[in-house]
């Protein structure tokens, strides 16, 4: 059995994180690798109930120190019912959003000291990382376009508007450049398009545990 | 205006805390003290969200750090909502339950690592502490036939059953010892005699913020 590996994807509302999910999982099977998709906040019962408090309405004000809170609890419950159970039985995981997350819209866009922030993330998870995070990267303006032309509802966080955006988006940038275990992805163009692009990472980043060639030189460098 | 005092009920379920908030309010009344009095976790709309997650069906499991990170999500919202407006009001707070409850819970009840339960109970309360933490201290037997006789239903925490309790009995009393602002009652007995006790440490701690006179001998020493 191949080791499984824990792929997380990220960024901001509207970058297609779901969608990328979904043709990642598509492609996984495809390729014959045993996997799990979920998302976040989520995925067992007490991070989906946690999930209505922390997503709920938009008019529900909390402190930032709770809304990371929150969001941690999830985690927690996540990795432990979700994540390790996979990864034990040797299954790959794709998370839509994981840690990187809570660093770029709880540091970087709440404001949130990042030392403190990273402590508390490493208490949820129990020091449990992905083997990659690939933020797929968008100009906040597009984001906000495709998830009206989605005719999504926004949720409490997506409500925040263009500067919030502007400042995750800096936040995962700024990770990116600082952590050798995040790639970014331009999400820009068509579902499949971006779809290549993550793929050629990973086959990148993974050929042997993915179970397929190497990557074309296009698609490489991480 | 006498500077108001922040004053924590702590102990085990069963101890008489609701009914000590109850009598120890009645008696800031008479003497002119204003206050507020609350529950924890509580007291806000985000709280009120959280407790019904935290203290849900008791067959709900989750992980100790998903519990700990979101009684502290609730007790940000409660400080920020409830405590710090109310203190600078001049008002006196008498919460039931704070910080000294999440370290004897969750530090010495459930064996997360008292460390890092103190970071992120700092982290929460933005470092807010009780100018005193009561602990109304029954042996934990005393506290379940209380219970039993109110008739009052367990909630997930509760019915974690008679060791449980005593580890966190045993918290309160190792927190008592090695903390300043930290005094232990004993909750035996009538609730007015119970009351006398922690007027009289109340009293002793703060003649002059609670407007009385000295307290006699016999309830004095902290």
């Amino acid at each position: 059995m191949t080791e499984p590996l824990f792929i997380a994807l990220e960024g901001i509302d509207g970058a297609g994180k779901s969608t990328q999910v979904a043709l990642l999982s598509a492609w996984l099977d495809a390729v014959g690798v045993p996997h799990v998709s979920t998302r976040e906040p989520g995925g067992t019962p007490v991070a989906e109930a946690i999930r209505k408090v922390v997503l709920g309405e938009p008019e529900l004000t909390m402190p930032h120190e709770s809304e990371l809170l929150l969001i941690l609890a999830a985690r927690a419950a996540f990795v432990r019912d979700v994540v390790r159970p996979a990864l034990e039985a040797g299954r790959t995981v794709v998370a839509d959003r994981f840690s990187l997350s809570t660093l770029a819209y709880q540091g970087y866009g709440r404001g949130l000291p990042l030392p403190r922030v990273r402590e508390i993330v490493d208490f949820a998870t129990g020091g449990l990382a992905p083997d990659v995070s690939l933020v797929l990267d968008l100009p906040v303006d597009e984001g906000s376009a495709r998830q009206a032309r989605g005719g999504s509802e926004e949720d409490r966080i997506e409500a925040e508007g263009l500067a919030f955006r502007a400042s995750v988006r800096k936040g995962y940038l700024a990770l990116a450049a600082s952590e050798p275990d995040v790639d970014v992805v331009d999400a820009r163009g068509t579902p499949e398009e971006v779809h290549a692009r993550l793929r050629g990472r990973l086959v990148a980043r993974f050929p042997a545990r993915l179970g397929v060639t190497a990557p074309t030189q296009e698609d490489g460098a991480g």
